[in-house]
């Protein structure tokens, strides 16, 4: 089991992994550099064990010790214990749920790895923003896609804020990202899936329609600024729009891939 | 037009309507006692101008002057014209929009006058947080519904966050407060709408199948937390559930109600 050690310095260094949290830019750099990531809250941490993630290290004040007993019970890292004021101390802000984890970044599967049996993917472009990430991880998860595939840009589902909002379902649907930007949505036809880009353009079908009756599907989401580029656009297999009110500005990215899954998953 | 006052003093009282936007609850109160609202950016200031709020005052770096020339032009209302780094100084955070609007709250309409010729009406129990009811306003103006109804403890559709992640709907979308919290469900059925309840709730219908063929429809929603109150799910006049994945948390609620909207928008 977990060995509890107490902390009374807030600079101790076996904190490393817990610093500066609200601070996106550093976090990102430390946690490519060292190859973690970080999951906040009983439940989250839970499911990213369970979910198989290799813990580094445990961080939490002394009475979010019971709930994660059976977490603690299950792994060899060390958990720092530490009183809440010394926890706002390290982490830079009030750890509202509690808990926190320090887990391994493993390497990304391959993509034929992630579609394997799979029959509804999403597909993201460039969506930026982890809030967004995460928020449609969870309507996937909910709604019954199979798997998440990611262009170079968009942002880490791995990223704290995007676990939370997501409720840890990035660790139960499959994910990668895609090495080819150019080449994606074509490789992907090449698999066997009509891909359908979400898009504004003219010449876009219903969403109910252009999915009516498909066995393998990719649906095909872009960034929340721009939406998609004029590339994945144009190389989808179909071009699909959600029906809204005349003048009104469209839907965001995750109340778009909402409705888009919901509309797919009863294809 | 608005009358053009530089600032150079980040003390000045006359920019005490922009001070200190990050803290939620001071705004909370500041806004309340002085009966304004703040709008921050371009397109989102000229929409609650065209929207008919009547602004007390405008702040902003020279370079935003020209995009919102228009709106100037229209007011009488003086505009502060300050550097970038003393915005920052009064708000307490970098205006990345540029432009920021102090307007006048208006008194809230009542519940007949929102909901005169109105078909499909949202009504929303306890949502608490800006994001969730800006997403739910902006999601409910793009799938063609005609009013929000809020009960009493809901977050305010006027604070700055909610109305940014509106894109500003909230001031085309007819809205106001349930007087009575109680009643507020037979009250509506009273005016000869189908209340239908977003629940996880056993005896709860499929959405498409729970307002097929229905006239008037209010779509009820609960809080991000723990959904509707029992009162409010017993009150109504039907209970609908989106069918979801096993196993998976539900949708959250911008999520849930961008799907219930597009369906129900469709019966």
């Amino acid at each position: 089991m977990a060995t509890i050690v107490e902390v009374d310095d807030p600079a101790d260094p076996r904190l490393a992994d817990y610093r500066d949290l609200r601070d996106v830019e550093l976090r990102k750099n430390l946690e490519a550099e060292h190859g973690l990531f970080l999951a906040e809250g009983e439940k989250v941490v839970r499911r990213a064990v369970e979910g198989g993630c290799t813990p580094r290290s445990f961080l939490m004040a002394p009475r979010w010790l019971d709930g994660l007993a059976d977490v603690l019970d299950r792994s060899d890292a060390p958990c720092f214990v530490l009183s809440e004021a010394l926890a706002e101390q390290v982490t830079g802000f009030h750890v509202h749920r509690g808990a926190l984890a320090s887990l391994e970044r493993q390497p990304l599967p391959a993509v034929d790895e992630v579609l394997e049996g799979a029959r509804s993917v999403l597909v993201l472009e460039d969506v930026v923003d982890h809030t967004n990430v995460g928020a449609i991880f969870r309507s996937g998860a909910a709604l019954g896609f199979d798997a998440v595939l990611l262009a170079p840009r968009c942002a880490d589902p791995l990223y704290r804020r995007s676990i939370k909002v997501a409720m840890g379902t990035v660790f139960s649907v499959p994910w990668t990202r895609l090495p080819d930007w150019h080449d994606a949505l074509p490789s992907l036809s090449a698999r066997g899936f009509t891909t359908v880009a979400l898009t504004l353009a003219e010449d876009s079908s219903p969403i109910e329609d252009a999915v009516a009756g498909l066995d393998k599907v990719a649906l095909v989401l872009g960034s929340e600024g721009h939406g998609l580029s004029p590339r994945w656009e144009q190389s989808a297999d179909r071009r699909a729009i959600i029906p809204m009110a005349e003048g009104v500005d469209s839907l965001n990215v995750a109340a778009a891939t909402a409705v888009a899954c919901y509309v797919t998953a009863r294809r």
